[in-house]
């Protein structure tokens, strides 16, 4: 394999052969093909694509980079959810308990966010104690134990992906549906899945701004996927307007153990199920879709979800009592009203814009060195076909001081838009994205 | 100036600032922007081109990269010719004198030969003694005395496009006009031409195979030229057909020498003085090109050419007893004949094909570290037209021995296709390219 045959091929539109891809992949890995052949190859396949097969033995290579946990011979199928990432999304800490709950063990990897998306390890990161850098061992032992784990990545899992991805944030080729299936797919593969679900966001606030892309991941995922032996799922989700009432860090937390005690907002509940529901008929542990979210919404009343996620808490080293009494969660130094500047109903909430207020909150990182503040968050936030009286308020601005919040007062305030008459009701699943023939 | 942001833009079809350009060439030379956003931003321009300004910017950010030489204030002008590389192209040797004889100041900075095209330096490496390896005040000093200097690059000079050529050369981002053009202009500038004449080769043996391609690299260099203030003029020649009837290295030379006697192939005399008329023409030191074509002519036959040539040798230390008796030239130790299969007039002679064949016999290089022959090549090669009967020679093979070259007879005689009818004048000179309003 010459590297830059395989180069030049893909640069004039070829299809590379399984082969050169795994061998460019593990020379890439091992360091004998440099970062620029590397970079070249990814600004080529942003500008030609992938073939769905050549997509697959570029996952699979990926994959095969480092550690592939297995979970063969366990007493339960394996299963996953990803999100694309939204604002307000703390579904995942939910999922993974209440999938294990109903007989599926959830090996979770999960990430950090960057820029207005929030990423789960640190909204548990928020939990005292709760360790988000396990060992491969320790991972192991919690999903067998609990049913449930959610971790970040370690060195050993996936080592492709995370070199590569660190070089595509740097040369502009990031936005590539190739290599953001390869990228999403290796790590959840290699962590031992067998059932994958996704959540592919689409709207002003999501990666995938559009319908057709979103449709265009969904399908790569699912095609990827089905390449590799994997049940698949994907449901396109509505990313316009912020997922709950919360947005944030501690203050998200605080609304998934709500949502685990059978509370919480009723989107936020309804998405939950719908995903956790998918997984549960993919990974085979329900016969029908109809019973799944009988059966999950049941698991949610009656705190079997909740005791697992307790169980997953302590389990990583976290102080359980938060659960009970969420006022150990870090608490803002200020909290300030956003008050609504004239009656209405809340036509909409510009999610990318409460995005915006958090991450200058303290709430989320520009860089990755950044240090987030969990307290920092919006909270109490309005929902569409909601109705305000002027003065009231549109959501809370949790601070670390009140001259922080009062200063974003006038951005939060614009995020939400009131209107004389009643929004169309919100279509928060735009579809379920079926596998097409081959996938 | 953020280089991911640079990449970006230019992945998405912007336009550069000329601001960007020049600090992202500083960055890559000086080291702080690394090779693998190099090689993105260079697959990023392969895909989606670069408009007349950018390269110009492209152009002089590498230009300024290393040392400017200046010949402000010299007596004469000054000028060079370029060719995109040919089989059999010995024409920069004779060139340069003949230039230099008619008043004209040549500072040529020229390159190796890789893959079949052969490169100036290569040859002139034959003439024992002479040295390409000149420092710049030592160039500068022969060019001042001689009226002509001809070495090879230094580090010193346009050192961007040193490491991006090497970049490009393994990133699969050699074939892009805007690249190509930054990569010879800015050379060409960095050596101080003011005029500069472009023999841009068009045919199956030169890198441009159409019509359109050599256009439209001969357009892209008048424009860049042009912009950055330089006497611009450009031919596309044919290079279908070796050019005149020697291949390789000491026996290029030695067709040179006989050239600047008043002798040598027709073709070879005829593409020397048109471009060499254009360079007086462009350079100002001649009124119109039917004078300067007369007067080059004179120069030829008269010897003024030659003593040029004589004069350079000597001062870049060569053994110039070369030029009275061309057999103490490097010689090769076997000389094989190619008979004609049978009675015909020859109606193609195959450059590309004789080019393998000269690379095979030793006279060229596959990799840049390949120690090249130079006895070794090909000569009294056939021309198109010419009569020959069964068993003449259609060329000699000259290599280290006779089994070499006998295990060549097969491949070299399909370079020349026989008919039974003339063949069509070959039109060397395909068109001059004038310079776009503009350029």
């Amino acid at each position: 394999m010459i590297p830059q045959w395989v180069i030049e091929k893909k640069r004039d539109g070829g299809v590379l052969e399984a082969d050169d891809i795994r061998a460019f992949i593990e020379g890439y890995t091992t360091g004998t093909i440099p970062d620029y052949q590397m970079a070249a190859l990814a600004m080529a396949i942003f500008f030609q694509g992938m073939t769905p097969e050549e997509t697959a033995a570029l996952t699979d290579a990926m994959m095969r980079s480092g550690d592939c946990l297995s979970f063969e011979g366990w007493p339960r199928p394996t299963a996953d959810k990803h999100s694309t990432g939204g604002i307000g999304d703390k579904l995942s800490m939910v999922i993974g308990p209440l999938a294990a709950s109903a007989g599926l063990a959830v090996p979770k990897i999960s990430g950090r966010g960057l820029g207005i998306t929030g990423g789960t390890l640190d909204k548990l990161e928020s939990i005292p104690g709760y360790s988000t850098q396990l060992s491969i061992s320790e991972f192991q032992r919690v999903v067998a134990e609990v049913g449930c784990s959610i971790t970040g990545q370690t060195a050993r899992l996936a080592p492709a992906d995370k070199k590569l991805y660190a070089l595509r944030d740097v040369t502009g080729t990031v936005p590539s549906i190739p290599l953001i299936t390869a990228s999403i797919m290796s790590k959840k593969l290699a962590a031992g899945a067998d059932t994958l679900v996704f959540d592919v966001k689409c709207g002003r606030a999501a990666f995938m701004q559009t319908l057709d892309e979103a449709r265009e991941l969904a399908h790569s995922l699912l095609q990827v996927g089905g390449a590799l032996g994997r049940h698949m799922g994907a449901l396109i989700t509505d990313m316009t307007q912020p997922l709950g009432r919360a947005v944030g860090n501690a203050v998200e937390v605080a609304e998934a153990i709500e949502t685990l005690k059978g509370g919480g907002p009723a989107d936020t509940r309804m998405l939950m199920i719908e995903l956790t529901a998918l997984m549960c008929e993919r990974g085979g542990v329900m016969p029908d879709r109809a019973t799944a979210r009988r059966e999950l919404a049941e698991r949610l009343d009656d705190g079997r979800a909740l005791d697992v996620f307790r169980r997953m808490v302590e389990a990583q080293g976290g102080d359980a009592c938060v659960i009970d009494d969420p006022l150990r969660l870090p608490q803002p130094g200020a909290v300030v009203e956003v008050p609504a500047p004239r009656d209405g109903i809340v036509a909409d909430v510009d999610a990318r814009q409460v995005g915006r207020v958090v991450l200058q909150l303290g709430g989320g990182r520009t860089t990755t060195d950044d240090v987030i503040d969990p307290a920092a968050g919006v909270d109490r936030l309005v929902q569409a076909g909601e109705t305000v009286a002027r003065g009231q308020p549109l959501m809370r601005l949790l601070a670390c001081d009140a001259a922080r919040a009062e200063a974003l007062l006038q951005e939060a305030a614009v995020a939400v838009q009131l209107s004389e008459t009643a929004p169309a009701e919100r279509k928060l699943v735009i579809e379920e994205v079926a596998p097409n023939k081959g996938e």
